[in-house]
């Protein structure tokens, strides 16, 4: 597929999952150009493709516009995974061995990082955030250091307020403590609220870095069922906290990793209200609900805790400041258990890192730069979707988040994602394998693909290389390149 | 005392105690104003009296000499603090509370920093650092956030593996691991060795984070018997390896805090064979390694690791560039498992800072802003030790540390440090009393005073109020302010 033919796809998906609807101007040929690291020609051609299709049309001195009468959908996408088995007991988890082996492995710069947790760095805005460095150092005076011992700088923990009170989520500036990325937030919030041997309910399946901060605490995970739509099944929660003595959840209510799962407003509400009742605290990880692809962002659980016992986690490395490790917790009643933890162990953040970003929100910018992001990142998931659906074997299962960018993706059962894993490694693509998402390693037909790589030229190809891979193992031959609408 | 008066005598100090050795230059006048934030007047004035007392004499075109023969010594000091006595069993620690009250009573702008744990901002190349800052961001490529994650920046870990072979210790790049600070590293080394129970060796009285890291993950304190001057008792140690057992020892072989006690090296080496006797891992805390006032760098006791059963944890913070939030464990054996534990937690260390301290020390010069800041420490000891000597009660015992920029001042047995700190602290003046450096709150009659902040205008004035609160507790009338000399 041709680089302009892969952006038409790309846009025809959006048009298709109705992110674009009849009516809507499409992005701009500079805007698309700009996004997506593109020639504004090879944008100029993905349109005329999609002109000949009769999916847009040009209007005189104004742009692209998506057409009133869409064709039929293109082709039937792959359907939904199904929501994970209900859970059994609680376990012990030794998940770390081969969390790092998976991980070692694909730290290789030569990779396509399908496999990657990170989006593309050029998604990011680095050259302003340098800047940005030096007016924050420039700024600095004795004090500063002091200051930004934690809880952490108080201007930039007002700024993360005022955002809170934007989204309608009550949080003040002393509830808010600065870490060194959501990854050590979350760590100080377990360790604030267990002991070892105490039970923690997580999603089914979770985060892997949820299952190694278990381990490392020696705690029994309770994995509990979750629908790769709308999230953790509170049914099945219920049972669990009616069951068993569970210390603490950590969820993760908007566009979960790995599933991309969004639980619905009323349902979060619904979840807080429970772990209430239980008087259950609630660790919610949140670094992607600035990543939403429709117009308005979640709220997360936090909006929903009258009685502070929820600790909501977020970070700027998924949305604005990759490597600055900078993130937060607003942690409610837990709050001062939490900074002592923090002072004990790491101090604070860089303070080079929050002068940066307490001086970029100062300047304003931050909402244009996540339209764009967003933007970007639903494009490249319609070009993944679109790939996935022409390239894997037959029976293949696809989430289809609402945010993020990674899918979730269910293989038949032939196929063993750690043989894929390793198998498209010798191609130079790496992947994560559903195995490292559960405690029993249940996940062994799944995969998570990172598609948040726009500048990366080989990711449709990729796709392609690791489709053919999968049809191989699940007996099935290779699907053949769709062929290009005729002009 | 007026400004020449003190600097003068600060001068005096360093002569007095041999830092300064008949013959040798004086710091030029533009050289002294630089590095004391003093106006070259005062200098010269400073001068003249010291010319008039005898100490230095000038010549034409060169600048000031220190005299060839010195007058007897200008008043006998305050004696050595005696040894901590030894060790009774284990104990379980409780002491979070009352360090965090301390601490947190201490965090107000306009006090006199006697208390704090850092050194003066002044001290450090901090826009030189800015300058890197920029100069490390622009050189960054997508790559360097993968790069970037534990171990961390390899260039940044080559050039720290060059600095200890300078130093004649043999340490590999691919033994060492990145952290927010080298408080992160000694976390991180105590969890990869002890599980919850264990008993753990720290010297006494012992650097009051250490006690909290053995609060949080339950551990037994055994504190063992140090002296002020050549820290830890190693006959007291080795009782203690007979009869406890002991998982891993936490000490601070150079300049410890809270004492500067400085072990020599033939007790070092002494030191790792006797733990190693016990296969005992130890983590040495070196972060003031680098602030000594003899020519040379003293040697860690990571040079003498044979096994790879030392974890020598040290820093930028103190020497460099504080707030950056880097700092490094080199772990041997144990390198693989603190990486893991790493990872698990905070990911990396900040890549902004990261990059700054690479390009700073790519650049060169580090090795001359370190000789400019041991000799500011230097001299602000002198001057710390003149004012002590002058207001403080009868019965006051001092250590002299040959680094760092910490004294231990041992109080008439009828003053509290608690009561001493509380009331210094009503006179603007914080102080971090004795009880915080031991699980028991045994040094109820000691401070550990802290001299790092020469452009601190107010500091011997602050001594001479500390002093006269002393006096006042242990019953004794204010000591008059010496008369100054004739000129």
């Amino acid at each position: 597929m041709k680089r302009y033919e892969r952006h038409a796809d790309a846009m025809a998906q959006l048009i298709h999952n109705g992110t674009l609807r009849p009516g809507d101007r499409m992005p701009s040929v500079r805007e698309a150009s700009r996004a997506r690291g593109i020639s504004p020609s090879t944008v100029f051609a993905a349109y005329y493709l999609l002109e000949a299709q009769g999916l847009v049309h040009s209007r005189p001195r104004s742009g692209y516009y998506v057409s009133a009468r869409l064709p039929a959908a293109l082709q039937a996408r792959p359907p939904e995974p199904l929501p994970s088995p209900p859970q059994r007991g609680s376990t012990g988890v030794a998940i770390s061995d081969l969390v790092f082996e998976v991980l070692g492995s694909a730290r290789d710069r030569d990779l396509v990082p399908l496999g990657s947790a990170f989006p593309g760095l050029e998604l990011f805005p680095l050259e302003r955030l340098a800047r940005c460095l030096s007016i924050g150092m420039r700024q600095l005076d004795p004090w500063t250091i002091v200051n930004s011992l934690s809880p952490g700088n108080a201007r930039l923990r007002q700024q993360i307020a005022l955002r809170y009170r934007l989204h309608g989520v009550a949080v003040e500036p002393d509830e808010i403590i600065l870490t060194n990325g959501a990854l050590e937030a979350l760590n100080l919030c377990l360790e604030a609220v267990v002991q070892p041997g105490d039970t923690v309910v997580v999603e089914s399946p979770t985060f892997y870095a949820a299952l190694q901060a278990l381990e490392r605490l020696q705690l029994q995970a309770l994995e509990v069922a979750t629908h790769p739509r709308d999230g953790i099944d509170l049914d099945a929660l219920a049972q669990a906290l009616a069951q068993h003595p569970v210390r603490a959840c950590w969820l993760m209510p908007s566009f979960q990793n790995p599933l991309g799962s969004l639980m619905p407003t009323g349902k979060k509400r619904e979840l807080v209200a429970l772990l209430e009742r239980h008087q259950v605290p609630l660790i919610e990880d949140d670094v992607y609900g600035e990543l939403h692809f429709a117009p308005h962002r979640p709220p997360p659980a936090k909006a929903f805790d009258g009685a502070g016992r929820v600790m909501h986690c977020s970070s700027f490395s998924k949305c604005l400041a990759p490597g600055y490790r900078v993130g937060w917790v607003a942690a409610g009643q837990y709050a001062p258990r939490v900074q002592r933890l923090k002072l004990m162990t790491t101090l604070s953040a860089a303070i080079p890192s929050q002068q940066a970003l307490s001086e970029y929100l100062a300047q304003g910018g931050y909402d244009r730069h996540l339209r764009q992001l967003r933007r970007s990142l639903a494009q490249q998931q319609a070009l993944a979707l679109a790939a996935i659906d022409q390239h894997f074997p037959r029976g293949t299962r696809v989430s289809r988040p609402e945010g993020g960018y990674f899918v979730w993706v269910e293989l038949p059962a032939q196929v063993d994602a750690l043989a894929l894993h390793r198998l498209a490694l010798q191609q130079g693509i790496s992947l994560a394998p559903g195995q490292i998402f559960s405690a029993d390693q249940r996940f062994a037909h799944s995969v998570r693909i990172n598609y948040g790589h726009p500048a990366q030229a080989d990711f449709a190809q990729a796709l392609h290389t690791v489709g053919a891979i999968a049809c191989r193992l699940a007996g099935q031959v290779p699907r053949p390149p769709a062929i290009s609408p005729a002009p």
